[in-house]
């Protein structure tokens, strides 16, 4: 079944679920999912309506202009419009670590991720082979120092060739420059390997270790110019104990990148995830 | 804040989430959460608004009819009408284990439960004092297989002098009659000390631990006239190991226990839990 | 390092872990790790050591005879001893559900499995392609009613011949033969899609979905010639909702699967695991 | 039945499980439990032993003397010898918030805490009523920036008096001197209600709810004089989501105090927690 999914953010006001589910209905939308969150502290209100196409009176085309027409302009709505038909195109980079990359790639072979995915991006050529088995194509663009610049532009180049929505970090072990996040706002998502704010930047694990705690995590979030900062879309954890060494919390660790980091991707291909200011409505 | 709370459920139709909408908007009801879903198996619709009742355009008493006539009818809806103020009367119904009951009253103690309990009834003299302490009145009404008929009705003048909205079983070891069962239809919360549907009945703790299961948990349900099989409102696990002896399963169990029921019955309380046939909806 | 690792079990007695320490340390064995269990119900005893083999003074086949003369015997000990080295050689049988294999190959991929896999062993050929693109042989051996019979024969060929000490069936859906069971005792590990003991048998999902459960869960176990019941190794769970379709509790388990497979896989091959009547005892 | 407990740590070598488990046997000492760990990165070993008493052929004052003479000082051990009965006195100190002290006393009166609690000490009066009702003594000693030195003074006074052993901090807003906590060396508990080391100091719900992250936890650790950086003991967390208010944070995080809190408590009453420069060996 084919999905329309409407996304509207604005200060918020009465009436409101009114007005979009009429709109709705008025040109015979049967609602599939509707989620609202009011953020009374920041007077914010958000909402996500997902509705069949094939029953719609309106053209794909159609829809916004009249939605806004009819209904965003009058409650100064920020709203976006997404199909579930063509499936977003997603992009992975990967350094050497591989667990999240072989965990996307067989959830994308059993069916469980609705994206294409065009391409895979590493620094390194190490996983090429087994990308390729799984029948994506695999780009190796090595950096160093000296063509930071130039491998950020190719990377560029590739991502708006193969017409890429959104990128998946999954341990990629470079920082990416502040011009290349603005070309992706809120559409790259990192996976950090702690329990963010703990332990921010360079060998969490063997902060958490020397620490001596008794969790550890992984966050997924949206990359922002400040290192590991950006809205958190996804935490999960782990117990370790006494016993455990660096490379078992590394071990153990990698298990809670691979679900947190999953499910991020998930919520974000299924428009889930609204982020305003630095935090994420996330209405799965 | 005092909230009115709309609880709607009726065969799924387009049109619905708009028209009960719009009429709480008609009436400049400011909403506050609303919730929908749909049993596309059932072809069932579940709804849950809460809105602002001070500024709302509508008396208590005028709501319900007037919703009826505008929009409940034509949908062939199942509607409720629950109001924040006056809070519902909880009794509890307890025997000789305390550890549900006094999780109970500390939350209520703390302002965690927007609840008054007017009784807490027990086969048993042993909670007496602490049940007093919290300033709550306790009725000791001793049991036998040749009193129940009649500690039955005496327990049910009690509920019905006292005003009672819905029961809880903190561990109260007594099976009720249908008769009494009939009279609190989905508004008797019991907490089975198992992962239902896993050891039903007599000593789950003890089955657990001859199964060697390396999780157990607690099970809250409404109570229906077959032994806990009842609608299942929230189930809560924790991790054992082979070293844990039964004594020591109980004890984490009952950590387990706590936990669920209260949750249970906040989700209760809050009007999220929407029963039907012998499952739940919970608009959490 | 390479590490000996024996296994006691015997009847509880005093003396038993003075007599083992005294043991390995007679023989200049650094003990690495110790641990102990003795099941007061069944007045049975259960102890794992590891310690380093390199300096130890015993060379490794006098290890065990010596060990049974000066303590075992008076014990009346059945005893196991393993290494580290070579790495145990584990089989996976699979039909065509790809996630519990992809996660394995990918562990292995990662270093995080110290196993060696020398086969994969599949009733469909569709996974073909992807195993060997990780190294590993692949036997397609179709299965009908007809064919068990001769179909069992050919896989105990392969895996005497591959020198097979255990097999993991990632999710096999094929009923192993008794006659099959009986030459890995204890040696075979299944991944069941539910909770156990709820759901025993076909289609837990949709088992789960009927009765409206709030958590779901994944069991893995020796497998023994009743189904489903074998002495379980581990089991993990997952919160699933009311508005979860079946399909979205298939996918929410299967994660579970991975997780739950995986770690019973790394507890037996650190041989970690003392199956004893229809119980385990973990050392993790 | 009653049980000796020998707690040791000192410099990793061989023998020493030989030795102290012959040292056991050969005064007939029937062990129940053995754990023992490595710190390879410190070198350094820790072990925890108990066994029956009352078939032990030494006296209660003869065993640490003799154990010393025979094993302790060949290893240069830091021995510490406890004794299930009679049981560790703990003191609870608290303020308003009300939901641990009643956690901890909802446990004791159980029997699931195996202490004596001869006091608990607040800076308010308001809990009084109904720790008095469980039997505990109760004792309000108001502070202020004038008093905080004559009211430590009484405090200690009383912790002498009444011969505690160790103290419990069940959300006491109050901040210890060092010279008071020098008289309790990792024998004072506080419940920290953030997941360490995210959110030290004032109003972590707060700060946590700032952040927006999905996951909130709580701590229990030892107190030193650096504020909330001493060896952790336990944590816990919780999962919130974007609708949850700060007043829901504290609401759930309040349940995973609790938790966290009485595990650590249960843990350092059973000897199962060895202090180690900043962190613990927990022997569960």
């Amino acid at each position: 079944m084919k999905k329309a999914i409407l996304i509207v953010q604005c200060p918020d006001q009465k009436g409101i679920v009114a007005e979009v589910s009429r709109f709705l209905y008025s040109y015979h939308g049967n609602i599939l999912e509707v989620d609202q969150h009011v953020d009374v502290e920041m007077g914010m209100f958000f909402m996500r309506a997902a509705w069949e196409l094939d029953t719609f009176s309106l053209g794909k085309e159609e829809i916004l202009p009249r939605f806004e027409a009819e209904v965003g302009e009058r409650f100064s709505m920020e709203t976006k419009l997404h199909f579930s038909d063509p499936k977003p195109r997603m992009a992975i980079f990967v350094s050497k670590l591989s667990h999240c990359l072989f965990d996307i790639l067989g959830r994308h072979h059993a069916g469980q991720l609705d994206v294409e995915i065009p391409m895979v991006v590493s620094n390194h050529s190490d996983l090429q082979g087994i990308v390729e088995a799984f029948g994506i194509p695999f780009f190796h663009i090595p950096l160093s120092a000296a063509n930071k610049e130039s491998a950020e532009a190719r990377q560029l180049d590739l991502l708006a060739e193969h017409q890429v929505d959104f990128i998946v970090l999954a341990r990629y072990m470079q920082i990416l420059s502040g011009d290349f996040i603005r070309h992706f706002p809120n559409r790259i998502i990192n996976i950090h390997h702690s329990f963010l704010p703990a332990f921010v930047g360079a060998r969490p694990y063997h902060a958490a270790f020397e620490r001596g705690v008794k969790i550890i995590g992984a966050t997924a979030h949206y990359v922002t110019e400040e290192l590991d900062a950006g809205p958190i879309i996804e935490q999960e954890v782990a117990r370790v104990r006494h016993h455990n060494t660096i490379a078992e919390l590394v071990q153990i660790g990698q298990d809670v990148e691979k679900v947190t980091l999953s499910k991020a991707i998930k919520y974000h291909v299924e428009r889930k995830v609204l982020a305003f200011k630095n935090k994420t409505v996330i209405f799965y």
